[in-house]
């Protein structure tokens, strides 16, 4: 195959978290909101007419831009869309960094980074959370990486540990290069960086409607950023990024962020006693503020993290678990509702 | 503005076709189907539940590809799915071409080639068509062109006309690159370059559901070539480049070819009544295998071919204008309804 750049070949690719596709299996590994999305976006894909498909759609997904900004109180010029985060992070590197450019983000976190990064052909600068007994927090002098893009995710994956507002500020200040703060997990948190977007320039939020939304089915994403970064981002996006169905689905969605809000209240809620449970059976964690728990395995005479996430698998429960450095002897855990939640504690109760 | 690569601060980006909002506008300006989708299309969508949206789709669009593995009579390695023909183009050209490298195409024709080599920070490798009265064909030597990749559109754009089997064969023998061959309108021609694939590991054919299908509101590509290059192309692709409703209602469309079919057919009755109106009323253009015309306007008395396309647009009717050199005295329109076209031949009648 020499049809493809080497930098192509050399890389594995990414690899999806597993999607069975039965519908029995208690899925907990891939952070999907385990409340249904609102009624509202039902309504409004059946609503959508032949004439919507059989035109083009809007290229700018105009109607959600407008919900948004009214949502978030910005302009829509503050906003584009994505066919899910996952082109947002795609378009941001492809955008600011060439081949001989650097693109920095924290190691282990979303798996992504680093392929998007090999598939650029740009060389990733690499950085590891500073690790306090169970909490990961961005490690200090960061923001003087000589990269083109630092990808941040807050809360952070996998941890879930929230860095307090003073520290992406004081990184985006610092920092010479685009910063991407990856808030996908952002509405099971206290607080969000909106309001940095206003001070820099170089500050491009990813927001998504897999996650807080119940649309992991939908691939919807949005950026915010300042108007003269979006321009530059809406050359690179594909020209066409989110079908007609799509946008009526994500606007409804958003203009009912009450009864998305009823799901995350529900899900933090679970979030805590799901902890507390854990603790009881051994487990070490910190504090999430997120849809997800690194949950350590208990240190001795139990099963090793790998083992318990083949041994759940068995018994119709998927979590998710990598055999890499750090986070080997960890599960990662979606917080599911409570009857999940129970199944994967009784399991959980026998095994350790 | 010093977050981004030159090469994106220095293009204009695309240009994408007006796409009107209101219902009433006679829109033959982005080669849609005029005729609305398969009504199993809308079962389809109807049919999609809040569990499909609440988890992630099959990354690889599963089931659209066993359908079109059926259709084409090959398999599903063959195939891969794409948020409409746009990304599987930039996927081709991000795989295949680095910043230093050649990207070859011509010129005019789909104006996004020379856009998505710009924002790869490729060197664009343009060729002519050559023309002998209205007929536009490919040139010789084009398989020669030291590029990596080369863009050829066929029936092409923007003349219609249908390059022969041989040729493409012939291209496809001495090129050294990734030939993709952009059957974006091959549905309403007499043949496609299908069973090349078998012959070539360098074809990557591009189908797409928007033209044939009446979904150009759907962003649904897909793409046709040997295993192995697809298996390249998978990893430089969207993880989850199409979403849970497109992959059902693309999947109901294909499966309903028989229906698609009949408004194929009849795209093509009102072609050769559309051209021989034309004709009587001046307009020169060749014979197209493709849903649009190429229309020079009548040379002497009348108005030019901007002046027209202005007239049209202040009285309802869309078509498509270049001011480019080589089609700037032409129009370019979109097959539509009887209907349709007999108010467009009606007002051209007053015009010329």
């Amino acid at each position: 195959m020499n049809l493809v750049r080497d930098n192509i070949l050399q890389t594995a690719g990414y690899i999806p978290g597993e999607q069975p596709t039965d519908t029995t299996t208690i899925k907990l590994n891939t952070n999907e909101n385990p409340y249904p999305p609102s009624p509202k976006v039902m309504e409004a894909i059946q609503a959508v007419t032949a004439e919507q498909l059989r035109r083009y759609p809007s290229p700018s997904g105009q109607k959600f831009r407008e919900a948004a900004a009214k949502v978030h109180g910005i302009s829509p010029d503050n906003i584009l869309t994505f066919n899910g985060g996952d082109e947002l992070l795609s378009v941001a590197i492809r955008a600011a960094a060439g081949q001989t450019d650097d693109v920095a983000f924290l190691e282990p976190s979303y798996s992504l980074y680093p392929v998007l990064t090999d598939l650029n052909g740009s060389r990733a600068k690499k950085f590891s959370y500073t690790i306090d007994g169970t909490i990961w927090s961005l490690p200090k002098g960061i923001e003087k990486a000589s990269a083109k893009v630092l990808l941040i995710v807050n809360p952070n994956a996998p941890s879930g540990h929230l860095d307090p507002l003073e520290t992406l500020r004081h990184i985006a200040a610092g920092f010479s290069g685009l910063l991407v703060i990856d808030e996908a997990y952002v509405d099971f948190a206290p607080t969000s960086a909106l309001s940095l977007v206003k001070e820099f320039p170089n500050i491009l939020l990813l927001r998504t409607m897999s996650k807080g939304y119940s649309l992991a089915g939908l691939r919807f994403g949005y950026g915010i950023g300042q108007p003269a970064l979006m321009k530059q981002l809406e050359k690179v996006r594909d020209s066409y990024p989110v079908d007609a169905i799509a946008i009526s689905a994500a606007t409804a969605a958003l203009e009912d962020h009450t009864y998305a809000k009823i799901t995350w209240q529900k899900v933090i809620a679970e979030r805590t006693r799901l902890t507390a449970e854990l603790q009881r059976l051994g487990f070490s964690m910190p504090a999430s503020h997120s849809n997800f728990l690194l949950a350590t395995a208990p240190p001795a005479g139990g099963r090793g993290a790998k083992e318990l996430y083949e041994t759940l698998k068995s018994r119709g429960i998927l979590v998710r678990y990598w055999d890499l450095p750090r986070i080997h002897d960890k599960l990662r855990i979606t917080v599911g509702t409570p009857e999940q939640n129970n199944h994967l504690l009784d399991e959980l109760g026998k095994l350790v």
